[in-house]
């Protein structure tokens, strides 16, 4: 097989590019080693940056989103019993963000895919990128019992954390960095209208909370556990007590109940390959770096790469020059770091280090106090959360 | 010996309560263990905030310092070869802080006390504070060689982190919040006129570096050094090359060498007693809490207790209401602990903490860059660098 762009992996960032592609006359192939049932279940993100809905909109893939998704214009902080809402809109000049589950966004865009765009290969395992200093990069893969070859003027791995693709980044050339946390997040979906209409980010010193939602159905909640707990390990109703008490409900608000209908753990992870680009190989999204989840700023990072990669290969098509392409790395690490730098101050906001000394819980109650105080404070997080721009 | 308020200590926050009340019609005793001489001499701080500016001037402690202090507009953050303004008038709706040392403070409130003001004793060391709880509490002194009593109807421990104030509030109601870094500052004076006429805050990957000044003709320079250096280890011309590779000088910008007139090593601690109040016995300054010298919080915040505890005294005098003085701790440690936030970050934004991962320097670096990108991050750094408001 032969192609302009090789695309390994149909998660967002490998699906929204092919489609990108598309769109700009430019043909590809996408190689997914899950079938699609697989990729359409899969529960991740949930929210979409103003950009990120922008991008999907452009593309033509917006159609179901803006008539299903929820627009929030805030999201609430609760600490010590106080309250704090934080406007987008008003601090950022109109933005908001979208609730819309990537399982959807998926969907969507698979449905587009198959219908008008190029070769879409389920069940097709990426096994290793080659020649990628070379003019002829090529994906070996396996499909239906057989090994293939995928030969392509570019590869883009949109493969994942787990993926193929970055191990063809000689390891003399890879810097790695690194962050681990103590914790992770337990999370359900309960068949539950959400109790509050936007997202709540609770600090207790029980530890972290979050409700959030996936439709006007379904909650998604969330609990700060300690690393390494199994989902198993809490029965539901242990979970719905330990929301109520670190989202500290009263008279004023009530967490509503539903029955459970998924329970998993989250590691928390920051993590960033440098650099994003080898010869023809490009990385995007989790191939190249995570976050931990508190910012909702993995899936959109995903997308901000491979907008900046299709902008890049259509400058060359337009131009001649390869100096977009060639900037890829430095131009997508300017934004991750800005992206990892806010999930981490966010992550360190809102949760409760093992070990942490009362010095520190009383910076992160002052931290929070700033933000609900000041203006200059909650534009700066309201920015962050409503998404860095695209260059 | 009877007063009215029993201020131990006449740094800057002692001299300038003794002020505030003698402008109050409220009579006070200053005791200072130390001789005049010590007190004009010390060097500290030598950034006035907006507000205390406003305090002296409307204390009629202002004039020479109008005449004397360098009025400072912004300050420049340099890292990785990139420099960046910070605008202070721009970004705050007009405030600006005043460069004029703690030392000339200090000098100008000793000259007026002992003019127009009530006693001032030097050479008198503060033995302990009795009675707290009671309506009469007092202060136990050494004055002349002979052991004296101070009855007071309030008792202010203006007297430094070493004082005897804060050991008079029994251990069981005391919570000590503490962190310490694993470096400190060799700070230098040297007789120059400054490199540069605002201050450089210098991130490197060699450590933190700030070029300050005390007048005209005088540079305050800083190096970050490990833990426990002595300030004999470095020989002026080392310390000159570190600072020059540190503020990464070139054919844009000279650092101008002078004759080094003092040399001295400051540890950094982060510091905070609660509560700031037992009885009638109030602490103030650095007796109640300590920040790391990076945003240059101390003085400002020994200001702010002083005025808040001279403003509730008027206050209990003008309307019988104790209301202001009962809530004198909660007043102050508002404000203490965004201070206190303020110079944690600035220390942990500019500072090389032994052992940072990459992760943690690549953090540090897109802080930096968010702080030069953003008008809303740099809006928050200027508000807190000049100064947060009185209540």
């Amino acid at each position: 097989m032969r192609t302009t762009v090789g695309i390994i992996g149909a998660g967002p960032a490998g699906l929204l590019l092919a489609r990108l592609l598309r769109n700009a006359g430019i043909d590809s192939v996408v190689l997914e080693s899950h079938d699609r049932t697989y990729v359409e279940r899969r529960q991740r993100a949930g929210i979409l940056e103003q950009g990120t809905a922008d991008v999907l909109r452009a593309a033509g893939a917006g159609e179901r989103m803006d008539r299903e998704g929820l627009r929030h214009d805030g999201i609430e902080l609760r600490f010590e019993r106080e309250r704090h809402r934080v406007d987008f809109p008003a601090r950022t000049g109109g933005s908001s963000v979208l609730v819309y589950a990537q399982t959807e966004v998926c969907k969507d865009l698979i449905a587009l895919q198959l219908k008008e765009g190029g070769p879409l290969l389920f069940g097709a395992e990426a096994l290793a990128v080659e020649g990628a200093r070379s003019d002829r990069p090529l994906v070996r893969f396996r499909h239906e019992g057989r090994e293939d070859v995928l030969d392509c003027d570019y590869v883009v791995g949109c493969d994942g954390f787990w993926g193929v693709a970055r191990k063809a980044v000689p390891a003399g050339l890879s810097r790695v960095f690194e962050r681990t946390y103590p914790f992770g997040w337990l999370g359900i979906l309960a068949d539950v209208a959400p109790s509050h209409d936007e997202l709540v980010y609770a600090r207790h010193e029980r530890g972290f909370a979050l409700l959030s939602m996936r439709s006007p159905a379904v909650s998604r909640l969330y609990l700060q556990v300690p690393e390494g707990t199994e989902a198993g390990a809490w029965a539901d109703g242990e979970i719905w007590d330990e929301l109520e008490r670190r989202f500290e409900t009263g008279d004023d608000w009530r967490l509503e109940r539903g029955p459970v209908t998924s329970k998993s753990v989250t590691p928390m992870r920051s993590y960033v390959h440098e650099p994003m680009r080898y010869g023809r190989l490009f990385l995007a999204g989790d191939a190249a770096h995570i976050v931990p989840p508190t910012g909702a700023k993995g899936l959109n990072l995903a997308v901000g790469d491979v907008v900046t990669f299709a902008r890049a290969l259509e400058h060359l098509g337009d131009t001649g020059s390869a100096e977009r392409l060639d900037s890829y790395s430095e131009t997508c690490l300017r934004r991750v770091w800005q992206a990892e730098r806010f999930s981490y101050d966010m992550t360190t906001l809102l949760h409760r280090a093992p070990g942490a000394s009362p010095f520190e819980d009383r910076i992160q109650l002052a931290r929070l106090r700033r933000v609900a105080t000041s203006r200059a404070a909650e534009t700066d997080l309201a920015e962050g959360y409503t998404g860095f721009p695209l260059e």
